[in-house]
């Protein structure tokens, strides 16, 4: 498994990394530290401890409701780099796109996709070559009707993502194609609300895929 | 217009009826009577005193959150036809379907098509005949994709209401075509955050629908 | 319809126009972006998006509680000119008038009708000639007894409007004459509780009134 | 002062009387005892006490918030008769009046004026020739306007009060005729914000009013 | 009656003044203005409006809860300089005191009775001449046993009050007398919770004692 | 010390018992078992377990606040009684008293001397001879001024206790004479807020007082 | 892995397996439908899905908090029985023996060893042969320590447990020895406030251990 | 008795010294004042007014929850030596080492061994020779298991306290040992729900053996 004793991953993303953390930094097992929220991060720490109690791994959820890639790049370097990480991980996009659907009116919210490649490509940049590992996180949406409107737009974004990460080595998971997976015999309903905000089977499921990138072994 | 000085209209429903009403059954201008709630048929009654000011109408919400139409026939008798309306407006069956789809586990709660249609009959027949009219407003879900398993679902119950009212010529009201309609310019996103609870936009053209198919004058 | 895609109104005013909006300007379809409040200002875009939706106009709520024209001068730069509207509509007095009965004792919370008439003519030459149009919504109160002594001071306030509509070439919107009309029929304690605050009946009877001065269609 | 050391007073009627007392029946001092609320009653035994300090005399507030005459006739042998009072005084009739025109479609709410004549008659005679003096209190309005639709019912109330008080040897406080006084040089809204609830100053001048009729003297 | 039409008087004191008002300063008949608090104040004004509807008198609270003289006078040219009265009433000194026996290790908090007086002269000092009249209204302690050692002390502060008062031409508003004399026919639990604060009984008491320095009449 | 391993004292009384305790009976030492309040019968269970850590002495806390002697026998069976003490704690007639003080007219929740005497004697036959002992602990007031009305009350009820206590072998805890000597050198405001309800040091002092009677040493 | 498409697990327990689940059950995988609380049971029902989404299994949270053997067994026909189970859970014990431990003077509350045993095995024999499989999960404590008092008596539950488990054929899941485990490289503040009660981080530790007796494979 | 009339004892601490005291700094008797919490130093108060009522002593609480030996240094001249006291007490530790263990991973929060011994001997030396005398209060763990990782980090944080108070001449108080005997009869859990925070049982204990080291005389 490639995290290491005594390594610190940092989480960036919006909500759906948030998901009650404190903000905009959150981490430690129990709520009277700080505290991790209940997202996809939540349920990475618990396996890694359920499954490699031995090392002591930080794992600190840098997520902020609402954020686009523009709100995270302002806040790159306090809430990311400035926390020395060994890993971090991006996971963006979503408000990027969701803005210019459900608030069509408010341009000055909408992040386009070229603005969103180069704010990706920025925060890849700020860490790139200084820690062991970048994750990029898929943005997605619980929609397999690929003629949804905003379906079709975040697989554009999903795509910014896959090449980015092929351009600067980073590890690519596709949220997206895992929920497609799982929406081949499940209804979105039963993991979200929304079709964006997962419930903890959805987080569970998020956690399973990150991991799997990660040399993770469940029965140790 | 149809609705003649002094007459009721009760419209019976579930959570997109409902919307924050006095249960089992609310009334009234104002908050400190009996509550309304805010779902269209609030905005039916704002617009049936904003344009016919001098008749005066009463407007009984008897919608309840959660209700499939096995629950609503279950309280059938005693929150509309105890009340004595001269029209009878009839909103069902959203959950009848969504329990299929979010909670598939749950059988018990879940209202099968051949089950629906016998509860919409039961219903209609039992004001048939005793009120002036009965409307048939259709479930819906704000999802354009007729690929989506739930929107294919729903439509079956659509015909059905269809398909009784002609029977039994009741008023058929086709909310999920005015949403389809809407679906084809804006994003399902602007009006609701689950496809099935609408805003104050959607109850507004819902209600406009409504009084569409009741001779009602916005500019008199 | 006058409103093109792409364009914005401000609405700006005192409680009457804010009724829970944010403060001190709000906006959008839903409560997680901005809050448009439930004044007339909501029933407005309920409307238009219900009858236009193809079209994209942008609708704003700067109405504070408690403003008088004096309160509303001092932020109307910041709240109404900065925000670049196509369209502008005003709607204040009332708090000008009311402060002088509730309050006789506190002076200096009393704006008398010559600094009113200078408070609203200073305000329509800051946007005259930057937009498309002008919208002057008359102060009003739900009371028809021309007798009381409230109203008989409004009434001093209205003509002020109209008089400044005329000079500047805006469109007057009388919401008294409206009220007046509405209570040839139907008593004040059914849409307000204190003659002033309207209930949704009476937002809505506001916003057709103002509607039906936009060349606008209920039933395109 | 008519009051004597050791007599109740019991005080029965809707909002007006209730404001904020233990329902049905508040009484005591503190408000750790029996909540006595803050209406005239409250006045009325503050200015008892202030006054006449060595007589102990128990006042009893049997008001209810939203009773019409229908309503208090209902508890009236329980809430009143049952108390053993010495004196009674019975002030009912504006919710009678009131749904009349904030409901008018909620007819079986509403207490026309014969029903209500029957309903004070019986209240009077269940008392009548048992206690030492029975008070009519009138119902009225904040409204000096004649022509104001409700006022004019009202007068009507009123007159009924005022008829039975003479039939029965009732002592008659015309509340309706001391606000009329007041308001011909302050304006309601100092007093009330709906034109019936009276604020601290409003529940003055009724208390004021009940005593001028019981022989009592501010400066002994 | 001293009071004329148009003319302020501001109530500076502690808890026993404050009661609830808006701190630091609170004036104004109705909730939504500015709050008036619950103390003596508010029943002066009751009575001044009652008694007195054509003149209109502001009356604003400037009590603080828990101020001692030196509190106050630190804030006496801003909250009650600064107001522009035509008359002041002082009423301080209870904590000066109260400190002593509920804190007597918090010496800090202690106001000897030098620099009580000294602190008293200041105010005084500060608005004589410049204002039509002053009131002190005296500490008290609802605490006939003279024995009893805050009362006793309360006492020599009571004497100062007086002394001062004369030596200044002020009005002197004795409520230890006044509470004394009530105190021989009833016992200070019905009155107040900690023989300080009063209810609304004591506030009314306080209230009459105030007015019958002012040529007030309760029959007019 | 008087109290075994294994044994159960119950202590019985009014709020100055009761303190937060569970209704009607609590115990246990921590919160989420059944709650002992943060009377002095807190302060007793502490100090027991401090000094006899080795003891299990079961302390149940039968305080209802507000108990008069009346109240207190009618649940006496079942909340004394009926729970099998060793010892049995009864501290009671406060409120018998206090009622005849602050609420003079409202003569049913008086409890005279004569029936006080009963209830109490009732109450002691009820356990007499069944229990290891009985404590009987006076009322008491926080006033040390013998001409304060109440407080001479509360003497003759104190009298009482002795007496029963005498005439029936109980063990008499007397906490007016308690006070009186600590009001010698410390003015009750330190203690209470109301001269009846101790504070944290007053259930410390009772509580020692209680201890004293047992032959409890604090240093063993 | 043993659980087939269709199938129902109901998990009956105390708090351990409550945690916030709807009482005395709950279920569904979204807030609105039934609640699933955020013990073991719930990673469990997010681990089913995420590795076996085509299979619908029904998990059940029939825990209530506090619960012992003797609580569990008196509502197990209701709770657990009576839902027709395909596979039972039972969890039970570590309230039998804390309460003897943290309230050692209410010895009703302790559920003594002797009992335990008859209580899970009428549980046990109440459905077994009618299910197709009975998990035994041991009470534990987080505390390695085996000289603790509460652990040493909580090992004498856990060997009744495997016992009872033996001779039924039922499957034994040890969490006294999963914690062992863990605790040898972590220390228990770091899972548990109170050495009892699991954060995430434990629920999913007793969730990997109880899915490991199911041929449960989390890379699918 | 050591500490005499007119003299201040300031307690610093953490969570343990807090208990819900005013911060950073709370003291005095009535809540009103300034707030004592509910600590060891709010019964050490308790029982010197009980005991010795004739002298005043001033009782501060300067703990602090969740404190670090570096935090409370920190914060030192402030809260402790600017306050002027007589005598110091120190009771510091607990999350220095509690951290070490609840959260491995944050290591910036750990306070090691060698920075324990030097902050706490800064403050020793900071008042060293400017007060009468200096307690120093152990840290300590409710669990007797000395195998117990946590608990044997706490020794040699104990071991320092030791040391330090000898070679200063301080007065130590060894809490650790005091739970050791108590837990020798009874369980922790009756004490403390987390081992560490006690319950007014465990406060009582603490605060007897503080005084213990002062010559305190319970039965005087």
């Amino acid at each position: 498994m490639i995290f290491e004793d005594g390594e610190r991953i940092v989480f960036a993303g919006d909500s759906v990394t948030d998901m009650g953390s404190l903000n905009p930094v959150g981490e430690g097992h129990w709520n009277n530290i700080e505290h991790l929220g209940r997202s996809y991060v939540r349920v990475i720490e618990n396996l890694l401890i359920t499954c490699y109690p031995e090392r002591k791994i930080r794992v600190t959820n840098s997520g902020v409701s609402g954020n686009t890639s523009r709100d995270l790049l302002e806040r790159f370097d306090r809430d990311v780099v400035g926390l020395n990480p060994d890993w971090v991980s991006i996971c963006i996009g979503i408000n990027d796109v969701w803005r210019q659907f459900d608030a069509p009116e408010l341009t000055e919210k909408h992040v386009y996709i070229e603005e969103y490649e180069k704010n990706v490509r920025i925060m890849i940049e700020k860490v790139c070559g200084k820690v062991k590992g970048i994750f990029i996180l898929s943005p997605y949406m619980m929609e397999p009707q690929k003629g949804d409107w905003m379906r079709a737009r975040i697989d554009e974004y999903v795509a910014v993502c896959k090449r980015l990460s092929e351009e600067y080595g980073c590890t690519f998971v596709n949220f997206q194609a895992l929920y497609d997976k799982l929406l081949s015999v499940r209804y979105s309903a039963e993991v979200s609300w929304d079709r964006i905000h997962p419930n903890q089977i959805g987080a569970t499921l998020m956690a399973r895929e990150f991991l799997s990138k990660c040399g993770f072994d469940f029965n140790r």
